[in-house]
């Protein structure tokens, strides 16, 4: 059973996880073995289609693609006529008539890459979809967790910040549970989901998640744009209330215990300039296995590959409904 | 008889589209069959130059040399020093010394890629200059009007819009007329050239038009940054009177014509929506089949090929004329 | 005795001179027998993160490494989150986590490349650090001067305008003195510094410095956002009493003067339009010698090269120094 798209977590089955996982460790081998170019995606092309900028993601990205040989498009729609009123439909009918490969595709708009997915015969993966999913953010998490903790069941993982509007979150709870980990909230009241999942453990009091007894801290970003911060008259208030102080980084240092962040960090609010030099921070090291995890998704989804491939192409699809850029 | 650029079609021969447009064709069957990557211009760079933000135009050029094995370098002019008043001439100093093979350019500024290609060893290929002209625009049209009509002499095309300001009418006029096409022009009297060839029909009446009994309805983009609206108190009424709306598409679907439209659609206005799902609309075609054209294009200017290369550069020109970037 | 990193010029030695422009003119050499590529980085990955706009230097660099079979990424610094405030530390744990080769960085704060040298072990390139150094720039235009005089000893160099805030002058003049070429300054009385090597002659009279009787004039790019203009009513006047007119091209082309400017010219600024026709202007020699000199420079910091490296790399390090980005 193979796939064509990685567009959530949620739909994951365990053996997909686990097949992810060990090739991303493969990939990651060849990479500390000094072998930075392998031919798997020769002939293979892949279009960048980043409607929100980001820097690491995107280029976290193209480095896999580029080290599996694959040709690496940019469309360039923030500076584009797409962002102009085009729909998405006619964009993607575009790059299905490039007969492109790969997309891969952030927008702000949750769903929308699994729309496309179904309208396109390329192999879409979701590199942020709004307050949706985010898939290899949370593989890559999995992965350096995993790193730690070969067996990782059993072992808790805190997540502190705006868990409501967060991408990251979701996925990332979604996955670390499908492996047995298990995992609770932190965050203000009005920023924490009330409800889901009833083994999620929800805290609005740092001491408190802290009995919980963690065994990795990790920490979102905030948005200085978005209403992550409004609830606190500065910046300064949050890393107060919920942001590893020095004081915080010592007692997590003393209980031995791993801290990670998504990146970039907004140092002196989520964390304190000396989180970049403590020893049990993965902030790194997610970001080194990020390339790694990106290259066994982009294998995983060959086209033409092992498997049979599940084809979710409806050749001119009749519906008329239209999402129009913002 | 070989050539070193492609600025324009009016200066092109019979034999030389012939040849073009059959080599398209190969291109396109090797796509078909799934070879993605041709060693044809192995070793060989591509500058591209868009002082215009196109996303279509750019990213199909440049995914056209890499599968031509070409390097590929974006000249980031928009961000760059250059468009703070350097003058184009130094510009081109500026790749003639970095001795790229290839320059593809797209400015507001009629006339500027010819005045280039007379300035530098390098095959320029226009990809847009201000209203004058639009070669691979006009030669991916002709390729997708002959797909359908493999003899096309005596058949009928009807352009809508600003006839006046757009340079793809003209160039694709010019090149639908050299393979005995018949053009005419509908839209406002004052965007219609009232001079130019005398077999070319012009009207301003859709239902006339109509009358005249074209194969192809092709839709100019209404520029809403330009005067192609302000004659309409709203883009709803330029939809009514020259836009094809779900009555006019029943109609034209009763009658088996085509629709073909340079992209990006503003729906609602050119187009309503249900022409997405109109089985004769070649619009995607149009997409797909400009990335062959341009392959055959990039193949047909190699530099060292097979036919002895017309050169027009003159080393250091006297001139003093300077065109200054605006 | 290798390197790991480019930074500056003054450290460099005279050997490590002599063998760049010899490399550089081998580099030269194969590209005059159009041989357009060579594997020698081939699987080696180059980042690109340019602070600031720079489109020649950034795609002279990006050509050079193509060029060598690099893989190149753009870290689009412009348009990122870490143009936001993220730490440039931060950014160089993201860069040396995705284990990249080589980082080439231009950025307007002083020292800043050689800092972030010391914090990874990707070779790190200088291409440009505020107003201190650009050491490619002075050894392409070392490279160009020693093509018209092969044995350069004791021939003179003016370089002319803004001297005190242009890292151009800095590296060129260091560079230029080490291989026993004498460099003169001519500038406004504040902008020429007063204090430096004793060997190096001021004027502030454009006069009295021809007299001096240099082989060479260098012209330094007016920076029309910065002080070197405040001084003069206009752009005009600065032309009057520092350009190259008309008249004063005359009298230099009757002394069979050099004229070089690191591009791109500000026209009737530091120089009349017929400087563009100037049979002894090196300005296009200069972009062209700017490609065999990068390639010189990327091969000779080859990781793994023949030479034992020089480690500046200190793991984790301890220090909690910031440097935030503006």
């Amino acid at each position: 059973m193979a796939r064509k798209d990685l567009i959530d977590i949620a739909s994951l089955h365990p053996e997909e996880i686990e097949f992810l996982l060990d090739q991303s460790k493969s990939f990651k081998k060849l990479f500390t073995h000094s072998v930075k170019r392998i031919p798997a995606l020769e002939g293979k092309s892949v279009l960048m289609l980043f409607y929100e900028a980001s820097t690491r993601t995107h280029s976290s990205f193209e480095v896999a693609a580029k080290r599996l040989s694959a040709e690496v498009t940019n469309f360039d729609v923030a500076h584009s006529s797409i962002s102009k009123g085009e729909s998405v439909r006619e964009t993607i009918e575009t790059l299905q008539a490039m007969r492109t490969d790969y997309i891969v595709i952030r927008h702000s708009h949750p769903g929308l890459p699994g729309m496309i997915a179904r309208q396109t015969t390329a192999s879409v993966i979701n590199a942020g979809d709004g307050a949706h999913e985010h898939p290899t953010q949370a593989l890559l998490d999995a992965f350096t967790i995993r790193e730690k903790f070969p067996d990782p069941r059993g072992k808790k993982v805190l997540i502190i910040g705006d868990i409501l509007h967060s991408r990251v979150a979701r996925s990332t709870s979604t996955l670390l549970q499908k492996l047995g980990i298990e995992v609770a909230y932190l965050g203000p009241g009005s920023l924490v989901p009330k409800f889901g999942p009833a083994t999620i453990p929800r805290f609005t009091d740092y001491e408190a998640a802290m009995a919980w007894g963690p065994d990795v801290v990790y920490l979102l970003r905030v948005q200085m744009e978005r209403q992550d911060v409004q609830f606190f008259p500065s910046l300064r208030e949050y890393h107060r209330v919920y942001g590893i102080t020095s004081a915080r980084l010592a007692e997590i240092s003393d209980q031995g215990l791993y801290i990670m962040h998504p990146g970039p960090v907004n140092r002196g609010v989520e964390l304190c300039d000396a989180v970049m030099d403590y020893e049990r921070s993965l902030i790194t090291n997610q970001v080194e296995n990020g390339i790694s995890v990106r290259m066994a998704v982009l294998d995983w989804l060959k086209p033409g590959g092992d498997f049979p491939r599940q084809e979710s192409y409806v050749a001119r699809p009749r519906t008329t409904s239209t999402v129009l850029m913002p």
